[in-house]
């Protein structure tokens, strides 16, 4: 493989995640070429100077790629892994930034035995989509988990670790189903547990309309994951199945058993619990 | 009852709450005097100019007041209501900052006749907690609920009023078991399932712990109330049991109905809910 400074590289899908990463590698790449469904988001990449050149065209994006990056939800990734086999140049690079890896995984290992693959996954807050919040800082300080198939070659990894520090990202190495269990739990379940608080709010405000004013900031916080990009989620949830029912059902036991000792009054139960708990969480504040 | 500005004002607890009303009362009424159990409370209220006087005796610091305001857990608030009702001047007013109030309303309903007395409960985040978390600016925008009784007359139903808006929050009258039904979503299921996630991720971290490297700012943002102060908590949560279990059942549903629709792959009915709950909790932020 090339080094990045070297590389042509293509970055298809130009919204929040695949805008910020053009942004960001166009300095220390040989050409960045952005692939969009709208002219509209080529034109507002090319004056934000995210990319070099645009197209709209998915074989005109990738022709000439060294390295080629799939930043669409996860549905659009798949569907685009077994489909772009034909038309990538031999030695490309393919990676991407979905959110789950298995499933994607999967797919990769069909492509052709010329091309490189390993799958990739910043982990940044992303309420916000579209190339109007692109910003190529996004993933400075962040973690950017690569999730390398048995047949991707050293070089290969190697040039990807190069690309996450050219972002100013850490590269953390994961076994595709590991990842996926672990943001189950880090990621899915945050999200979903926060549509979970919206629809029990949802259902009382219908009986009584006043709960809407007296909801203060830890409400907004701890909801703040449910106005997240739906096609975004649902692709997420929906290629992380199995996992994700399980970090529910590890939830509910939590959220039971805490309802038992608030039921039965048990107070040094409860207590020794949200003990634990405070003192867990505060560590992730340092 | 005499008016704000002509009144001594006590403040009960010198906390973050409490500390940042006596701060913000403290210019617009006639004296403002703190009464805490340490000796380093006061002095740091005093250096802070949050009081004008600081007492570690409860008689002292009540008995010339025309306003009390009781700014302890809220089981130290029930216990001071039992207790107080000989300490205080014929005429003087007694209110609260606890974050249930129907255990309150039931205590302040035994306190003399000669006595006002009206629940208070100001919505503002507080992970953090003490006197030098403190500022007299907490106050600021924020809704504060009202509860009278009722006995409570309307002129002290006018002082609690403009001692809300002196602080400048708007105030709310409910009825003390409903604003205790309403936040028991609206507040305390978001700490509960905020403490669930916790524990969720820990007992996952506890087998892989590289779970606390694949944890980004959606979770952090999610479990942020898991920090709260627990003692306040856990009266929270004691003095309104009924509620919150029905809360914490009603959230259940909520990710059973989430967890049967990714288990069946029923991605159209995921998605219609996802879109519902994206567009109800993006009316929040306005």
């Amino acid at each position: 493989v090339k080094p990045l400074q070297e590389s042509h590289v293509a970055v298809v899908g130009l919204g929040l995640m695949g805008g910020s990463i053009a942004g960001a590698l166009r300095p220390r790449c040989r050409s960045m070429t952005g692939v969009a469904r709208r002219q509209e988001t080529l034109d507002i990449a090319l004056e934000r100077e995210l990319v070099d050149l645009g197209t709209l065209v998915l074989a005109d994006g990738l022709n000439h790629a060294d390295i080629v990056i799939l930043a669409t939800p996860v549905r659009t990734i798949l569907r685009l892994l077994h489909e772009i086999g034909p038309l990538l140049p031999a030695g490309c690079l393919v990676t991407d930034l979905g959110s789950t890896k298995a499933d994607i995984a999967a797919a990769m290992a069909l492509l052709p035995a010329t091309v490189h693959a390993i799958g990739g996954h910043p982990l940044c807050g992303r309420e916000r989509a579209g190339i109007d919040a692109a910003e190529p800082t996004l993933y400075q300080g962040r973690t950017f988990v690569l999730t390398p198939l048995p047949r991707t070659a050293a070089p290969a990894v190697g040039l990807t670790r190069a690309m996450v520090s050219a972002v100013g990202a850490r590269p953390l190495l994961l076994e595709p189903r590991r990842h996926d269990q672990l943001v189950a739990v880090t990621s899915h379940l945050p999200y979903l547990v926060a549509c979970g608080l919206v629809e029990s709010a949802a259902a009382l405000a219908a009986i009584d309309p006043l709960l809407w004013e007296v909801t203060a900031s830890g409400f907004r916080d701890t909801t703040r994951l449910a106005a997240s990009d739906v096609t975004m989620m649902r692709d997420i949830l929906m290629t992380n199945q199995e996992a994700v029912v399980e970090a529910l059902a590890s939830c509910a036991r939590q959220l039971d058993r805490l309802a038992s000792l608030i039921d039965a009054g048990d107070q040094d139960g409860l207590e020794a619990i949200l003990r634990s708990v405070q003192t867990c969480r505060r560590v992730l504040d340092g």
